[in-house]
């Protein structure tokens, strides 16, 4: 293995890192089929933990799934004037099936409001019918010219959930729990502490009201928007005739949300935690937490070293741990530790004869810190029951690691174009300023440094002081506005 | 709702029945795309169970979850002969995409070999490499001209499991390992006591060399065809270029195997325990398991029993128990009852004042045996310390009501089609016979009688003696075959 062809680093190329880094931690690969790639096992287990955890919080706030059809009549799709403007150019659309040609070509669902939308309105006749709480996990297709893998593909599997509400102010709480619940997930599992805010009109869901979302930095200082949760207000609901009788006795719409994450999460997770060795996964959502590796000699040790691994194995299995031991003998150790490092493992054990002597394990991390050892040999025992702390303290240290790479990389008060040209010219980040309000701005700082806007900051992440100026320098702020390059 | 329409009783249209039931258990809805259904929260939680289930027992025999993309060239497909001949008029096809039409055409998979067995082509390149065993969840295309909810819908969820082998014998293992995975899953979980055995050549999945298949009996004296297991030999490996240098340092071809279950199995849990007032689900596999209804009068108990409810339902929750306290304030508890039978759910615990007085609960079960009492009252605290050992021995009872069932449909050593036809006319079920293997005799059966060859049985489903003579009449028997109409 040591022959391998060491990664592009971070520094020199982190487009080129990331692409290397997923293929070779085996998280996906490209398909056969344009834009469309293959989860690998490595990177499905990280997804089903995602998955594992998003279920829970989504079941504990009274959310439950449900399943609806992939394809979507373009009849319906066509209603929501401003949905069909934004989604019609991305769709894959099925004219033949069963051996004929379709009398109403099926678009593959790029997003199911308007299927979901319109089964609620079969389903609601009065307001004791309200609140829909719903959630599906399933495949979506959006037709994309470049694609990178987790980051914009074709195909990506997602969560979206869609809700009903007898009142707006129903709705718009139902928006801001989720907005908070992902940015929680993101957070305490990811490990990638977005800022959350407003999107502008130019950036918001195409049919909605007003769009939230999360956006995380990434360690080239690009913006990812990680999840988004929609207040679609009555938009959807009078197009597909969702209505309900009020407690009054008056008909009415429905107030609708939508919510989604998607595989993309992955991807952020790679360019939030990865080092030139490979990626790094946050100890909740490993697959495997501890890998353990028997070092044996080939002499008499070797049982025994064995054993002691498959013991420690089933000892760490049974406090929870997710552990793996690499027993293969086809690989040295150090091929191992290569491979489990590339892979992200944060933790680990290593046995051999001189360990078994002396009762010890020798324990390594996947993320060294500065002044910190490589190995710490601990006392067997210690070792073993210590070892769910140890995976918690870990993932703290990444939560605080990107925490405060985030805060080094936030400028506040930024006056001008210029200020915020300088800014990206130094590697950029996130960028605050005063905004007008006018999408005309918007356009020019895009045209200029192809910054965009990514939120409207969410009250805790605003600057304590308000900014009195547009950035255009045109006026006064009517906001408060986070720029950044983005994914 | 005592108003509302009663079912369709099963002995007068058991389809009608059938239709009815599922609906109105809000298991899963008709949606306004031909052939696709919505599978509403109800039914979707059975399925959830159901993944959970069988989820953990393929990792506990080893099998990762990957995920391959929804579109599949035409080219792929049509690679292997009988493959295509056997999918090609079942296939939804995108042509466009993008705002433009597509190079090559795409179809939404039907099944998965053809594009993962390309993948496995790029990742293995030894003997060390193998064996794989991977599988996914996802949602597959079919069209389907006669739809029924569950049973056959275009759109269906199922999982693929797909594994390559350096040796024949190992992949027969595996699909001998996987066919008794689904029957022991589909005994203990849904309590649906299915047959196994090998599928007759002309019954076979397009591409296998062998399939084998359960096989459950339904009320109706049908059989349904709930999971198969395919040996695929070197089919598609050829097709795909699927080699490995063997420890010899040869190059050979892998050996494959393919294998799934369906959402049609939450069709064959309705067939197999519904009655006249409902589904019943058990309780494994029940999203609620008990349902809790307190009887308020809007007195001055009201209160008491209310938080008597809640008490109970928590300590249920406690005990791993899925408990639901009913606290709607708009529904009398007759409707409730009502409600929650037509559902299916396992036990309800009533809790009234009296009851509160006495320190007792009342219980129903959803199914009640042969001369019990509809009610019981049991002492509060041995009531909720007992309710799990209740459910386990309700899910007993539906397993072995359904073998009952199916033995007493069970007919061996049938030697004729004269007599074949008549068990059929007397109800049916499945009928055991002789068999020369001749294809054109299973034509003969199908035009005369509508049955078909269900499976060759596995060694533990055959009769105690060998049939010796074909039943068609025409020479000796090579097998025991199994004849039943089928789903």
């Amino acid at each position: 293995m040591s022959e391998e062809k060491k990664l592009t680093p971070r520094a020199e190329d982190f487009s080129a890192w990331y692409n290397e880094v997923v293929l070779r931690a085996e998280l996906a690969d490209y398909s056969p089929v344009r834009g469309s790639m293959v989860i690998r096992p490595w990177g499905y287990g990280i997804w089903e933990l995602m998955q594992r955890a998003l279920d829970d919080m989504f079941k504990a706030t009274g959310h439950e799934n449900a399943y609806f059809p992939l394809l979507i009549p373009m009849s319906f799709i066509e209603r929501e004037k401003e949905h069909v403007e934004g989604f019609a150019p991305e769709l894959a659309i099925v004219t033949q099936a069963g051996g004929k040609e379709l009398e109403e070509p099926l678009a593959i669902r790029p997003t199911s409001e308007t299927i979901i939308y319109s089964m609620y309105a079969k389903w609601v006749q009065s307001y004791r019918d309200l609140p829909i709480l719903m959630n599906q996990w399933c495949n979506v297709m959006r037709w994309e010219m470049r694609t990178r893998l987790f980051l914009r593909t074709s195909e990506f599997l997602w969560q979206e959930g869609h809700t009903a509400h007898a009142t707006a102010e129903e709705a718009e709480r139902e928006t801001l729990l989720i907005l908070d619940l992902y940015r929680r997930f993101m957070e305490e599992w990811i490990g990638m502490p977005p800022i959350t805010g407003l999107k502008s009109d130019s950036e918001k869901f195409a049919g909605a009201v007003r769009s939230y979302a999360c956006e995380a930095l990434m360690q080239d200082n690009r913006a990812l928007q990680a999840g988004t949760s929609h207040f679609l207000g009555q938009n959807f609901a009078r197009q597909f005739d969702l209505t309900f009788q009020a407690e009054n006795g008056q008909q009415e719409y429905a107030w609708n949300t939508s919510w989604g994450v998607s595989t993309r999460m992955v991807g952020g997770l790679v360019m939030t935690h990865g080092d030139d060795a490979g990626i790094v996964v946050p100890p909740r959502l490993a697959p495997i937490q501890v890998v353990v590796v028997p070092i044996v000699k080939g002499d008499d040790t070797q049982a025994a070293v064995l054993a002691k691994a498959q013991e420690v194995g089933e000892r760490l299995k049974a406090l929870g741990v997710r552990a793996r031991v690499d027993t293969r003998d086809n690989l040295s150790p150090g091929a191992k530790y290569y491979e489990w490092e590339r892979k992200g493992v944060p933790l680990r054990v290593e046995i051999g004869p001189k360990d078994l002597e002396q009762g010890q394990l020798a324990l390594a991390r996947r993320v060294i810190p500065p002044g910190a050892k490589r190995k710490e040999f601990v006392p067997e025992s210690e070792a073993v029951a210590g070892m769910p702390a140890r995976l918690e303290a870990f993932q703290g240290e990444l939560i605080e690691a990107a925490r405060r790479r985030r805060e080094e990389h936030t400028y506040r008060g930024v006056k001008s174009l210029g200020e915020l040209q300088e800014v990206l010219d130094n590697g950029g980040g996130f960028v605050y300023s005063g905004w007008s309000g006018d999408p005309a701005v918007e356009q020019r700082v895009k045209d200029a440094t192809k910054a965009t806007t990514r939120v409207i900051p969410s009250e805790e992440f605003r600057s304590a002081e308000a900014p009195d100026r547009c950035i255009s320098g045109e006026g006064p702020a009517k906001m408060e506005v986070v720029w950044a390059r983005a994914y």
